[in-house]
């Protein structure tokens, strides 16, 4: 290890993480949580909330790609779109991508953090916060889906694992993605970002899995390989009409030039459909999952 | 970070992996390598050489698996394989899976290596270095290769990174792999395992996939990932005849069924399909990538 | 920092200390506490209690040195000697090095440790636990002291932090220094190893100073310097009678010479005095120290 | 350990220290040097050269007045002072507690790091850059002192350790201090700041000493505990003329009341003497150590 200045991370009390700091960029502490902007060796620009790594310059774009590009495939032609979170601006620039929509709602509880965001990291979102089709909420997005009956076409939840003491730990029950499924057009799609899914710790994910399952009549949990995380990452597909797994490669090219999407760096449409196969072992960690809810939520432990 | 025993490992300068000790195993210097063997907090019992992780009880499955089912699938009825490295014995283990093995060659050029993995983690090699059909050679795999006239069906290669100064630095050269396609039966295969897959480390895995395509008519980079080894990891599949792009699932199943392969914990047939695509950002370092020579050979640089 | 095992240690949230293991040589846990035996660079062998430093080759003689003799030069003759901790054996070794002691009892709670220490650091007890003169109880000190009627000459506390939920924590409180005032014969001396005597975290010393000045006449802190503390080091020597401070160098040299003192590497004459010389940071944090009491105990704080 | 940013220090490469970072001040690379000011727990404000630690707020008085007092009160009367190195003015501010002080010429070979250290730690010079006492040199001191024929009462060499490629390398070396000598008036002073006085690493100071021995008719090695450098720490005052071990407390009291000293946080009478006391470890050091020269330097190995 050289010496000077480093951040470091606990994956949990076992995995020590360690960046090296190569430039000081910025922190804070919101009214929600610690910020710090760094740029780092290897992976550059780096965002950390409450010490975790958010998005790093390396490759946010394999997440944000993950994380949306699916969602607007499956559905084929979104009109009216909400975020869940997403502060950094990469998920709404991704969900912009697609020339059918119309509307693009992002509801964060953090406007500090977006505003920092926009200062320190304008490459993620590269003006999708500007934009006419962009709709602003600072305020919690539990508080916003009772209040409204809006419904959506897509509505993806990018939010930060539910730590002990997290406003997120209700946004991740089964009473929570029963409202989301009532702002869900008939033939909408939720798709949750589902923290790791290595051999291990994977009970998030399948948690997530299985409390959908409850409420959706398709439910596709997909992964792709997050570096930064230094993990596989787990993302569940919730739908309630379109299954992607039908598609064939020819539909998701006709799909994907109807929405007029290109210039992805990390998804391509054999990755696409192949994100969809996952390991015997996390088959095995669907099959034994729980159903989260506000009685019996879901803490990630460290 | 907890206090106490912890081993640190260096993916290079700029990335630092600490590691919670919860058992000191065992540790010494063999001829060839530093070998520590500890029961780490998550990972379980874990074997570094020159204190860089090799293998771990949490997911050498996915690691092994990865880099030796899609050999046997391609070739469909190998008899003669030899595995150059993977001293561990798991390498070899699933090599015997395949029920039409005749004979399993093992080169290891560190003996002592080879005995300590037997004793401190039998799990790995489960009495595949007992078995009838194994011939454990100690001895450097150039010498081996240039000194025999033997051919195989498969070749798989378990070598460690080429760090300054390690002997594996040959064996990643277009001389070498010459050596190897001549060792190789016509419908010969050889599987290389390339190191890290992601957005940044990723010039060892598409050199050796341009190296091997100026040898082998066909070259199919596949890739899976190694929670233990934060990162996706890449493996270079390299074929005199056959292609596994052309299977399709019933082919797979005809072919693991064929073999007599089950149990695998990681690779299911959807998966072994979906391992060959990969991400753009792989494809076009693929696209720049340089042959490795020994004139100008690959040393992994920290 | 190098690659390989480390163990780690909180001074306090703020300070780390990484030392690099080159040997493991021992870990298990008593009934009382983690014991980690590690043989590091530079320090050689070390051992930590609950993950904390206790002593370590390169210098324990100048915190066991620095701990007894300056009790034993001021009191002169000392025969019954009380050692209170001590586990590793040094302490005793150190206190019959005075001729004069007929009777060294030595008080701790944890038999495993040790046995431990007369296992794997021999070196510091250097068969002073199986002297004639040895009496070695494995029992509370508190409730050896209670029970017993036996006055010493000299008592040496020697005993850990009281870090939370330890043991050592009523160890440190007025109500027991005045039974320890009790044990003590009429020109008694108690010495309390006081822990850190650093421009930040002296309440420590300083407290046990002002606790002991309500029951002794005579209470001389002084410090030396521990390198494997990575701080200098405070003590208390308490004392009924005798004030080492109205000592010249001769006096000291005819008492050292008299208990039959040789072959110390760390003090001498002059360095004996001096050591009663502190820094006016020390004098201005005694003059604010608190007293502790069982209703207002002192608690390491992390 | 707490999660997020730390600067992490090798003192050696055993030995890894690691610092809390409340606050990210200041970093940059100077024409000579890697500047990093942070404010650390525990530590407060702290200057990094080179990645090592420099001097810290919570003791950077312990250090300074450890390095210029003695040379002061042992002069008695000094009109005339050159500090070589010195940077972050707090040996200046020293110097110019002295009232008989009339000229305190500073020569630093890095003026951007001076004007850091006014802008990031005024605390430290408190004024003392600015007053008109003072001659500031940005220059090499070497140069400067084969160029000038000035001479001085004291000067005080306040330079970091000489790591491979330093410029400091030179001076510390007999040929060097025979140009300080030269420079000194008949009743002249030199204090040398000289490293780590602990039981392993105290080959530096010892060397600075036998060095100083072959020039100076008197050289007085002395110490004391730097908290923030983790270590006692080595100074060495060669004196022309004036022994400080033949001063009682009456006389240091004389001294340091004509000088109009007052206010020290560290140092007092008794400590002064004090300081001069070693542990019998150094005297052996010290019996054993080698003469420093051109041909012959010292390399701080790590």
């Amino acid at each position: 290890m050289s010496e000077g200045l480093w951040f470091f991370e606990e994956f949990t009390k076992y995995l020590l993480y360690g960046y090296n700091v190569k430039e000081y960029l910025y922190s804070c502490r919101t009214k929600f949580q610690k910020v710090d902007v760094l740029n780092l060796g290897v992976f550059g620009k780096t965002l950390f909330l409450d010490k975790k790594i958010q998005s790093a310059e390396v490759d946010e774009f394999v997440f944000h790609e993950s994380l949306v590009i699916p969602s607007l495939v499956t559905h084929g032609y979104p009109k009216d779109v909400l975020i869940i979170g997403g502060g950094e601006g990469a998920t709404l620039r991704e969900v912009l991508r697609a020339s059918s929509v119309k509307r693009a709602v992002m509801v964060d509880i953090d406007g500090e953090l977006v505003e920092l965001c926009k200062k320190y990291l304008p490459e993620w979102s590269r003006g999708a916060l500007e934009d006419s089709k962009t709709e602003l909420r600072i305020e919690d997005a539990y508080q916003f889906l009772k209040r409204t009956d809006e419904k959506f076409d897509i509505i993806i939840s990018d939010l930060t694992e539910p730590l002990e003491g997290s406003p997120s730990i209700k946004l991740f029950t089964e009473e929570y993605f029963r409202i989301i499924h009532e702002h869900l057009n008939d033939n909408g799609i939720l798709t949750v970002q589902s923290g790791s899914a290595d051999p291990y710790y994977n009970g998030f994910f399948a948690s997530i899995y299985a409390t959908l399952k409850e409420i959706f009549p398709i439910v596709r949990p997909y992964w792709s390989f997050i570096f930064s995380f230094s993990s596989p990452w787990g993302f569940n597909l919730a739908s309630k009409d379109t299954d992607p797994l039908l598609f064939d490669e020819d539909e998701v090219i006709r799909r994907i030039n109807s929405l007029g999407i290109e210039g992805l760096k990390y998804l391509n449409v054999p990755l696409f459909l192949s994100s969809f196969s996952l390991p015997d072992y996390l088959k095995k960690a669907f099959g034994k999952a729980r159903i989260i809810s506000e009685d019996n939520p879901f803490i990630w432990k460290e």
